[in-house]
This record gives structure tokens, C-alpha cells and sequence, in this order.
């Protein structure tokens, strides 16, 4: 098994100039001694046994009942509709769109290998889930609802509108033959409506958090009921995660892009990670990276966050970006704005379906330049070119280099980026776990919806002079 | 018609408490003042003609041709693929996305009223241009490759292998009938290949640079192929345009959104701006506005870029972002990260369908909750909500407030966003209109492409310690 390696040089000060890159030397210095600072910690949520997301690819029970289930469903349905948000989907889309690229539904059954095709409902917007409902064969869908807390505001509300829409298709009795729920193994409203239904419920193991959940019967089911082979992606994930706990950090990749991206940004005031695949099937992946890099770092140091205002807060700003889309988007900015960004590419290096550009109009000459490569090629010259053009200009960068994209490289990628952010975590001083800043706005949400109109919401303090600031 | 409004209270001191919003004074002093002497610099641009976008609304005779042609095709066609990277591709997507929703392609002719369905090849990704090209009937496809310069690498190439595909399709003299330019109207490798090949061919005005040609044939021949109301696109814009001339920054709503993003960036640090409509289907428009923002204000002041290393760049980092899914994703961050960002929501009063929730197995708490409301309903109070939580921690955001999602109001909205972007380059002391920086990338590859080789690279310096800085 090839491993994704993290090439790190165009962030070192000989490849960027004086003061623009970091010294090497300390690599093995005062880095070395933060790294294992944060590896300790690390060791210590491990032991504490916060860390479920490291036991996953090696609990071997749990991926079996995963994929029993799936086989006993995939023959039975052509759809299957992920319905959650955030962690709940982020990395099942990640999963399903590096593995079986963006087309997998417009392919005919034959090309599916007669496996089901896949949609998300994330968004509680009206449009999409209208427009997705309206068109589906209901009789012939699955809807597997994942929610770790078991009572996410938007995926119970899709719930209950597909509930409705079931039993008018298929009957009362058959509904819960058309649901598969993913939620907490003892608590919360899906777990209890599961009992009572008797549809079945897979467990999220408790000290596996949403945005690390990946790899647990959360990104799994789905996974192995379109035809993703789990076991790779474990045992990926598995190889990279020994890897991953080296103590030494120049032998330690999760500790090298944690360690040098918490310094580009304590040290270099580069807060702005842009996380930049040149590969479609991983802008899904990118995105999951954004949740993760965010929610696990974006934190007040020590308190474990707090609803004062205050301006104390840490955390660097992910960006999601693709190559060589945003070539043509963000690398002005990149290029020319403020030296506060560092990028970390993702490469993919052999290709297993490459296209040809056949050479016509040689007389032209931007039809000659690109004659006799392959668009896999030029996608690649295109990194690199952008790579070089921000070394040149004292912009840092990192690489990470997938020798092919598969179940494998995929599944260590994100075992890479998940041990990477908790050592990060522990670098910035923060909780990478929990997300306490996001209860205020589900609170004043439940709020709302108890209060349940505008007029209600009129005498709030925040609606009172609201008119006299529009244009 | 109803134009969009701009709210801007929850940037203000008195809502956001001492020292965290700016002084509403200000709006009427040095405020002002800056944005006079913007709106000034706008015009002198206008004069000099250099602002061609802002003419394109009330220039019938070009909308005219296009809806022309457009009609000469539709029927002709039952896929229509728009060939193009980054500002030849964004603002289309905008429009169709805004317009038709993200299913279009899945409904039946019936429901597209029997316009063409329409796809997007712009990243020269193998997997992706090879899983389109594979499964679309060439007989029945037209593609618009659309490319300002006429030489952009990526569409050069991609145009190739579907010329190849199409001889063999439909034979090399019917080729011509499946393809349509849109390009410069006199220079450059696609204009001159459409006069020999007698490929119809629609003018990009000379004075409107990708990033703002979004009501020029780029967007609009799309657009009007699948039945988008060109003419009132075009008067939604022109009437914002009206809008964003007025000399009172308080009138001026294009001026309030520069003036107030640039005063958060400049005066209070926020240099990170998200863009977060509560709509899939301004999801488009918000990565077509990180595009605009980015690009535009990402730049060495005064010196209209240079390429020597040098760290004295400006220009905010845009975030495109969605509600309310990245509440799961950026919202800790937002909440309780350094407090360096401005939130520029999107909120759409008025939806055409919505979707009641039935309010099943009340019982449950998290199933009571949302019981009564609408999809929709719950969509906007999740705006609310996070916009209040930020408020109480003293973060600041604006929100840009539609009516309803029509074609007036996408009109309006883009041209909005093109003035507020010129007003910023005015405020922030740089040329809106270039995109210096990303010359070095675009010489790389074409060294890179010319010695064809990873071998050839090898002699390049950033390339001859490479592998030694790699886990």
C-alpha cells in the first residue's frame, strides 16, 4: 500500500528566502519540542478514551454489522437519500464523490454495477428537497437519516416531511422498511422513535464527535451500500493513523501539517489555510477539511469557549478552493494580497483514465501549447507551475501527494487530516471536540420557533431599530 | 419592482456594543467622505470608459443578438454545455443555478418547457470532462466554449477533445453547427479560428473583463438558451445601477457595502468577508462573488502589481459560504475565533414553494419543535438566530435582503456587487479591473508544457531539493 506523503519544503526559509519561510533547523529544535508537547496530549485524550475516530478502522465488528446492513438493503433499492448535516454529511459526500466520482447517478444501472444511486439532503431549504422528492421513485428509496444527537432541527424536520411523503407512497405499515436511521446507541429522539418503530438504528459510537465520524457506520453505511469497499478504506486509514504517531516529527505527517501550520499562523501571521486539490473527486474533501479545520480550532484558549463577547478567540480561517478552477478565482490574491495564507495542495499522481488532447489548429498558438499532453498533465503542470509561482514570490505552500486515488489513499487522507487537527487542538490550546460556540444560535432558533412569527420576534431587542439601516 | 435592500445595523456601534461596531456618525463624516472620493474615481473610470459592464443592461442591441441566436439554437439542441473557467464560467452558473434550481437537469422536457439542459465543463479534470462527454447524445449538444482572450489553456484544450469527439460523432463537416465562441470580438486564437471554421461567434466588449461579464453574451447566451428572462435580468440591473450611483453613502447601497467592508477590514481588522445567502440557489452567486471579490481587491496598491516578493499587499479574503449548512461548519469559528470577520448574509423574504413540516411524533421534543412551521420558515429563522448570536458576541454582518428569487432581483444583485467591487478597489487603493499576480503561474506552465517533462522540471531549482522535505 502506497501512503500520501506531505511534501513540506516550499514552507522552509531556503526554498522561500530569508524571513519568509521557516528555518529547518528548527524542525528538529523548538517545533520538535511543541510537536511533542501536543502529541503528549494527544496521548492523554487517547488514553481518556475521547479519541473514538482511532479506533474505527480497527474495530472489525463494527464494519462488518456496517456492511450486513448494507448488503441486506442495497438489493432492494435503486435510491439511497442521505438525510444530515455538517458531520452527518460532509464526509459521506467526501467518500462517495472520491471514490465514485460526480457522475455515479447519470450513469445507467449497468455502469452502477446495479448498486443504488446516492443524494444528500443537507440544507433545509424548500427548493432542493422539494425538487428531489418530487422526482425520486419513493417506492424504491432508501432514506438512511443520520444525526448523531438524534434531534438535529433540520434533518427532524426533512424527517417528517419524508414520513409524509412515504406513507402516501408506500403505505403506513411499510414506512419504516424505507428508513435507516444513524444515531446515538442509547439516547436522543431518532434512538427512541427507532425503538418504537422498529426500524433499524446503526450506532455512532459516543466518543466519536459528528465531524470526526467519517469512518464510523456514518460515512460507512452509505459507503458500502454504492459499492465502496470498506475494508480499504480501514485499513488505509488504519496504516496512516501508525504513521501518524511517530514521535519524531519530521517522521510524522499529521504532526508536520499541524505543527507548521499552527506556526505559519502563531509565528507568521498566516491564519489563512486554503486547502487546494487539483482533482474534482476531492472538492467534497476539501469542504470536509473546511468543517473540520474550523469547528475543531476556532475556539477561546483554556475556557473551552464562552458566550462573552470578547476578541480573545484563536483559530485560523480554512479555505476550500479546487485546482485549476481557482487559478482563475483566488490566486490573485494568493499572489499579490496579504502574505497571510499558507496553501496546502492535494496532487494526484497517476491517473487511472487520463484524456488526450489531440493536437488540432497546431497553427494556432494556444492550441499548439497544450498539443501531445494528456488534461491529467496539464492539470498537473498547472499545480506545479502555481506551486513554483508562489515559492518565487515568497508565498508558502505544502503538498500532499496521493500516488493514485483510491479506497486506500482516501481513507489515509482522512485519518491524516483528523489526528492532524486534534494535535492542532492541543498546539493552539484549545478543545478540539467540542463546538460550544454554535449553542447560542440553536438556542435563540428553538426560540423562534417557539415564538413562531415575525411579530413575536419584533420585540426582541435586535429587531427594534432594524428599519432605519436598510438601503 | 422590488430591488434587493442592504441591512448594515449589526455593524453599528450601538447594536454591537463599544468599540466592536463602527460610530453611525461616521456615515455621515469620514465615511462618506472616503466613499465620495471613490464614487469619483468610479466615474473618472466610467468616463474613460473602462466600466463596460455598467453599460451592458441598457445596451439592447447586444441583448438582442444574443436572444437571437439563442433562439436559433435552443431548438435545434437538447444539451447545451458551456465550456469555461472561472469568470467564463461562474456568472452562468450564478444565473442557472439562481434561476432554475440546481435539479434542472433532471427534469423531463416537459417540466424544462423543452429548453436544452446545461452543463459546465471548466476545470480540465479527466474524470469530469471524460464522465460528461461519455454519457451526452453529441448529435443533439451544443457547446459554447467561452473564453475572453480566445487562449485560455484549459478551455483550449478541453475544446479540443470535444472537436475530436464530435467529428466522430456527427462527421467533420457538421462540427461547425455544435459549436458557438464567445471571445473577444476582434483578437485572439478563438476568433480567428471561428472566421475559418465559420463557427458563429458573439463579442465579449472589449471593456468587460471576465470577472464582470456576466450580463455580456457570456452569461446571457446560456441564460437565454434555457429560457432565463434575459430582458428582465437586465432591468433588475439597470435599476440597482441607478441605485449605486446616488452620491449619499446612505442612499447608495453598492457604497455602504464597499465603504463598510472596507472600513471592517481597514480600521477594525475584519479582512475576512463570508458571503452566507440561506438559499442552494445562491450558492453559485456567492462563489461568483468570492471570485469578484478576491480577484479584484487582492493586489499591491499603487503599483498595479509587481511580481517581486513583497508583503505589502491588501485585499480582504472572501469566504463563500451556505446557510444554513456551514452554521455546522464555519459557525464556531465565527462565534468564537479571532474576531477578524464580517458576515454578509443573503436572505430571500418571499418563496415561490415551500414545504409545510406535518409535525409527526410530537411526542418527541426535537419533532415538536419544528412542527407549524415551513421548511422555509425554519430556514429563515436559522438566519435570524445566527445573525442575533453573532450580534450578541459583538460580531458584525450585513444582510443583503431579496424579496423574492426572480430575475429582477439576480439582475439587481450582480450589478450591486460589480459596483460595490470597483467602489472597494477605489477604497483600497488598487486597480479593480487587472490580475497581475496571476501572470508568473500562467508563464510557468507554458515553460512547464514546453519542456514536457517532469525530467526537464527536475533542472528547475524549486525542484532539486524537493524530496528530502517530504513525509
Amino acid at each position: 500500500m502506497k501512503l500520501p506523503t506531505l511534501e513540506y519544503g516550499d514552507l522552509l526559509e531556503h526554498r522561500l528566502g530569508p524571513g519568509r519561510g521557516l528555518d529547518p533547523a528548527r524542525l528538529r529544535g523548538d517545533l520538535q519540542e511543541r510537536f511533542a508537547s501536543a502529541l503528549l496530549g494527544f496521548r492523554e485524550r487517547r488514553d481518556r478514551g475521547e479519541l473514538g475516530f482511532l479506533d474505527l478502522p480497527t474495530d472489525a465488528s463494527l464494519a462488518r454489522q456496517v456492511v450486513e446492513v448494507a448488503d441486506s438493503f442495497a438489493q432492494w433499492f435503486e435510491e439511497l437519500v442521505v438525510v444530515g448535516i455538517g458531520g452527518s454529511s460532509l464526509g459521506t459526500r467526501a467518500l462517495a464523490e472520491g471514490l465514485l466520482g460526480g457522475h455515479w447517478n447519470e450513469l445507467d444501472d449497468e455502469a452502477r454495477d446495479h448498486f443504488p444511486r446516492l443524494h444528500f439532503l443537507d440544507n433545509p431549504d424548500p427548493d432542493t428537497t422539494a425538487a428531489l422528492l418530487d422526482r425520486l421513485d419513493l417506492r424504491r428509496t432508501l432514506f438512511n437519516v443520520v444525526s448523531k444527537s438524534g434531534g438535529t432541527v433540520e434533518t427532524i424536520a426533512q424527517l417528517q416531511i419524508i414520513e409524509e411523503r412515504l406513507r402516501a407512497a408506500v403505505g403506513e405499515e411499510a414506512v419504516r422498511g424505507h428508513l435507516l436511521f444513524t444515531t446515538d446507541p442509547e439516547r436522543g429522539d431518532l434512538r427512541r422513535l427507532a425503538d418504537a418503530m422498529q426500524v433499524p438504528a446503526l450506532p455512532v459510537p459516543s466518543n466519536v464527535g459528528g465531524r470526526f465520524s467519517v469512518l464510523s457506520p456514518v460515512g460507512l453505511l452509505a459507503a458500502a451500500t454504492v459499492g465502496i469497499e470498506v475494508d480499504r478504506l480501514l485499513a488505509g486509514a488504519a496504516a496512516m493513523a501508525d504513521r501518524c504517531l511517530r514521535d519524531e516529527l519530521v517522521e510524522n505527517p499529521a504532526g508536520i501539517l499541524a505543527t507548521l501550520l499552527h506556526a505559519s499562523d502563531r509565528d507568521m501571521g498566516r491564519s489563512v489555510h486554503v486547502f487546494m486539490p487539483y482533482s474534482d473527486r476531492l472538492r467534497a474533501t476539501a469542504l470536509w477539511f473546511q468543517q473540520l479545520w474550523a469547528e475543531s480550532l476556532g475556539k477561546r484558549p483554556g475556557t473551552g469557549g464562552s458566550l462573552e463577547a470578547s476578541s480573545a478567540g484563536v483559530g485560523p480561517t480554512p479555505v476550500a478552493a479546487l485546482g485549476a478552477v481557482d487559478q482563475h478565482s483566488l490566486l490573485q490574491l494568493l499572489m499579490d494580497g496579504p502574505d497571510d495564507k499558507v496553501v496546502l495542495f492535494a496532487r494526484i499522481r497517476r491517473r487511472r483514465d487520463d484524456l488526450a488532447i489531440p493536437g488540432l489548429h497546431l497553427e494556432a498558438p494556444s492550441f499548439g501549447r497544450v498539443a501531445g499532453h494528456t488534461l491529467g498533465g496539464l492539470l498537473d503542470i498547472e499545480l506545479r507551475a502555481t506551486r513554483e509561482a508562489l515559492r518565487r514570490v515568497g508565498r508558502p505552500s505544502l503538498t500532499l501527494e496521493l500516488d493514485t486515488l483510491d479506497e486506500e489513499s482516501l481513507g489515509a487522507t482522512l485519518m491524516l487530516c483528523q489526528i492532524a487537527t486534534v494535535l492542532a487542538g492541543e498546539l493552539y490550546g484549545v478543545n478540539p471536540l467540542d463546538q460550544p460556540g454554535v449553542e447560542l444560535s440553536k438556542t435563540l432558533t428553538a426560540e423562534f420557533l417557539a415564538s413562531g412569527s415575525e411579530t413575536r420576534e419584533g420585540g426582541h431587542p435586535s429587531a427594534v431599530d432594524r428599519a432605519p439601516w436598510t438601503v
